[in-house]
């Protein structure tokens, strides 16, 4: 089969300035830089996510999921911090083996949630590799001055919240690799498509601006990743496992191997938002929860001291490690 | 031998972190996003270029000039819109063979650019891949709203302009190759070092903010770059390939091989300022020049019409290609 190969330039312009059309200072993706003017009284929020085959997804998947978790993981970063999205620049390394038609589906996919999120390509780099396809995203928000959410901010009292469900990205992991023995069909099915294509909140997450004193996404790990909401507050959180969302296929996966319980609650890949707020918010927590149809769990609190402290039937539990770590 | 290889978050903290500490957005890159308020008045310039081992560098090459290649061509971008370099995003596929000593000289060369350029680290992603180093950077500058200089702009009329000398970057890839027969030690050192780490236009490029119609860099090649001028000028350009500022290594060069000629001027990898200009700013021009140090020639003339036309003794040249394409 001969593959068809677009040019760099006719890459760009017939699949890439469709997605920058949205945005005056895109220039229509005709010059090296975007030229973007943020609205009065707004600061923005940048944030970076590369993915690359063979680690982040695998050469099967489906191109147009490959495009949608690469924007997706990024919004998830921006809504951590209560921002709107803005837009994004992208960055890809292709290899030898992209045609044509991994491409446009590619494209395809980022053109839906740039519609899904509210978000406009604004510019990019696109080089060939002699090795694995390199995506990397590079996205901007937006949120009214001074009122970003951090990771720092969690006080001794608050208590630990989580959205969602947590575990069904790295089960989910597992599930698209035909790692989990004895787990039926549907319920492998719905794990791997969890990991192949996140959820952000990003509408919870600008709501939680005035009632979350510090946040994060769950991306590497809940317990590695709430240590970060730690070490950034200088404080100690608490958390107790039977409180941790599970989904039912998550909750099926666990009953049947109880090891994969650490694998949930220290795995990647939820994009679920992990916030903590004082006791006080707990009612507008509630309607918040009610209101977006987004469940928020709450699952712990935070204390005087340093580190996670995850307790089962009361009594710590050792984890053989808190987060995935690339090196 | 073994390799001393930091975890992922040490390298963040050890050698990233202090690469972020004179911004104070940059949250000391504790957390997963910046926030970044623009000064009032100002919009903000964003571009990317993604560089990879095996064809934007060789993995023998000095790390540290590797790191200062990734920001100056970003560099060189915001000069070409006319802006000041304000802060950049960093993400990083980094390759088994990568140690420590190559992460600390990585990191040297950023920081010894950050101080040249005034740009600080503000986040990005360090991921491990399977295939080649990718480094991806993504640059933010601002400039005085709506004085940002574009590739749109030039009239019939202006006069084309570039600053230093042309094709010194692609003789100086095929000196780096072993590809100029012939060429004195001497020369093949300057051409490669010019290849290695190209020189942005930093301090000139806002100055021609008011003076230039038209602006970008040479990056991929002088004759189709300003090829895209024409195209989002709606305009033709017509140049003197005898007027073509040339080094005295590039000058040798070509008269030892008449065909590099060709490769000069459609090669890649000079990183000068080729922009239009009316004109009666030639004086502006010569002035600025003079007082900023930096040749600036003038080659040819904006007509109308499209594409370009690079004349030798007053008659058309016919050119095998005009630009680098990656694909």
């Amino acid at each position: 089969m001969v593959r068809q190969r677009l040019g760099e330039f006719e890459f760009i312009a017939r699949l890439l300035r469709p997605l920058a059309s949205g945005l005056p200072g895109a220039e229509q993706l005709g010059d090296d830089t975007a030229h973007l003017a943020p609205p009065a009284g707004h600061e923005i929020v940048v944030t970076t996510d590369a993915l690359v085959c063979g680690v982040h997804f695998l050469a099967h998947h489906p191109p147009d999921l490959i495009a949608r978790k690469a924007l997706r993981v990024n919004v998830s970063d921006l809504a951590a911090a209560g921002c709107r999205p803005w837009t994004y620049q992208l960055a890809l390394a292709l290899s030898d083996d992209i045609d044509d038609a991994w491409l446009a589906s590619f494209c395809d996919g980022l053109a839906f949630d740039q519609r899904e999120y509210g978000i406009d390509l604004s510019g990019g780099d696109t080089v060939s590799t002699p090795g694995a396809l390199t995506i990397s995203v590079t996205a901007l928000g937006l949120v009214p001055a001074g009122h970003s959410l951090h990771r720092a901010g969690a006080k001794v009292g608050d208590a630990v919240f989580v959205t969602g469900t947590i575990g069904d990205g790295a089960l989910g992991l597992k599930a698209s690799k035909g790692e989990l023995e004895g787990v039926g069909g549907e319920d492998v099915a719905a794990l791997a498509a969890r990991y192949l294509l996140p959820q952000p909140r990003a509408v919870l997450g600008p709501r939680l601006r005035g009632i979350a004193s510090a946040c994060m996404d769950v991306s590497d790990g809940m317990v590695g990743d709430l240590g970060h909401i730690c070490s950034r507050s200088t404080a100690r959180a608490v958390i107790d496992v039977e409180r941790v969302p599970l989904s039912e296929p998550a909750r099926r996966a666990i009953e049947r191997d109880a090891s994969l319980l650490e694998t949930a609650i220290t795995g990647g890949d939820d994009y679920e938002l992990l916030f903590t707020a004082p006791a006080t918010q707990r009612d507008a927590i509630a309607e918040l929860a009610k209101d977006s149809g987004v469940p928020i769990t709450e699952i712990g609190r935070i204390e005087a001291g340093e580190g996670v402290t995850v307790l089962r039937d009361g009594k710590p539990l050792k984890l053989e490690r808190t987060s995935y770590r690339h090196r």
